[in-house]
């Protein structure tokens, strides 16, 4: 049961600059049972540093999938975790390491989902983060939070194996919930109908979409729910 | 409270092979606010490659202390928690890293603890995991349970850090949450609107508001998102 759960999870690294760091998070990853590495645009493709760091995890590294975008890799998820060094983000109220991993695991149940992270110096952007349904941070000292990426990986990968330990059969049936790019789609229109209606001013947005984002992205939107309101904003255009 | 706990829990690392793997264990241990570091016999002593490791933890590393024995490493502790890969050791039954370092914890109310780390390939001996009072393991996946000792260091230090957490009263402030009434107004809005609009026909309303009422039930609603939502129907309303 765990191990197909965890095999669910992918890990997706977002523009990694050291191909070194790309080995180490492989194998961090595998120790945790973890086999599914997505790359957005590396700076450098893994190499023979990568395979060095990544030891008896070669084998991940090699069958990882290098994507042009985020969007690219999280394409099919239902649920995507960014993971952030910072506890309040623009968009969300990140949730601590192990809360996080919970939600991962409970969305796992019912599709793919990933753990996401940015890059070695500056982590993910504000704009990468919204693109996931949900943040997370780990609670590290506050004087000094600066884990490397393969320690990022190897905390969040042993959370997530541990959720899934714990997790046990749920005979509960949830409604499907809604893929990645049902969301996206369920945003843009949000925004087309904001625009034609005026409430959303392109002059001056503020921070009204970031905010949507965030509001929705608590619920995990399921299926006929993004039905739902798409048809409800359809209804609205008519009248604009 | 967490702070001084913490401060109790010296890592010791026996008999290390590279000095970049000290570097590595002691930016990992400081992230977690863990700083005080043993040596017990290193194979070379902490060096320019260990500094490079340690990153913005160089203090941790010059601070650590070189001893010739486990058992001088382990003077003036009231316990101490042998960390193996192994579940079933020759001298415990270990316990796994979560009770483990809440265990450690828990003595680190009353006095010094220790964590103590072997060899990065061959782990520590029988013999020094009979000097500590206890042993615990990482659950690692059984197929490939190879974590490098400063990922070992991270995951240890990660979990006593949220068990120093666990022990104290949390404050959390969150945003503030909408009042009933106001939740309330706005599906009454939303009505309102989806009836100009068309998409709710009051002939054969179906399931349609409770099942927004469902949607937005799961969020939690806060105070300014009910605004916002306010307003986005207002805009809409405008136009019907």
């Amino acid at each position: 049961m765990s191990a197909v759960l965890l095999s669910h999870i992918r890990v997706v690294l977002s523009r990694t600059s050291h191909p070194g760091n790309i080995g180490a998070a492989a194998r961090a990853m595998k120790t945790m049972g973890i086999t599914s590495l997505y790359l957005v645009s590396p700076k450098k493709p893994p190499d023979i540093e990568a395979e060095a760091m990544a030891s008896g995890a070669v084998d991940v590294l090699k069958g990882a999938r290098v994507c042009a975008s985020l969007a690219e890799a999280l394409q099919g998820t239902i649920y995507s975790l960014a993971v952030s060094a910072r506890r309040r983000e623009l968009a969300y109220v990140s949730v601590d390491a192990r809360s996080g991993a919970r939600q991962l695991l409970a969305a796992a149940r019912e599709g793919e989902v990933a753990l996401v992270f940015g890059t070695e110096m500056s982590g993910l952007t504000n704009e990468e983060i919204l693109q996931c349904r949900a943040a997370t941070h780990i609670p590290a000292d506050p004087g000094y939070s600066s884990l490397n990426l393969a320690a990022a990986v190897q905390v969040m990968a042993y959370e997530s194996r541990i959720a899934a330990l714990e997790a046990q059969p749920r005979p509960e049936v949830g409604a499907a919930a809604a893929r990645h790019e049902d969301v996206e789609n369920f945003y843009a229109h949000l925004e087309r109908s904001l625009l034609a209606s005026g409430f959303l001013n392109p002059a001056n947005p503020k921070r009204l979409l970031p905010r949507l984002r965030r509001l929705f992205g608590r619920v995990r939107l399921e299926q006929e729910e993004v039905n739902i309101l798409r048809g409800m904003l359809s209804s609205f255009d008519k009248n604009t």
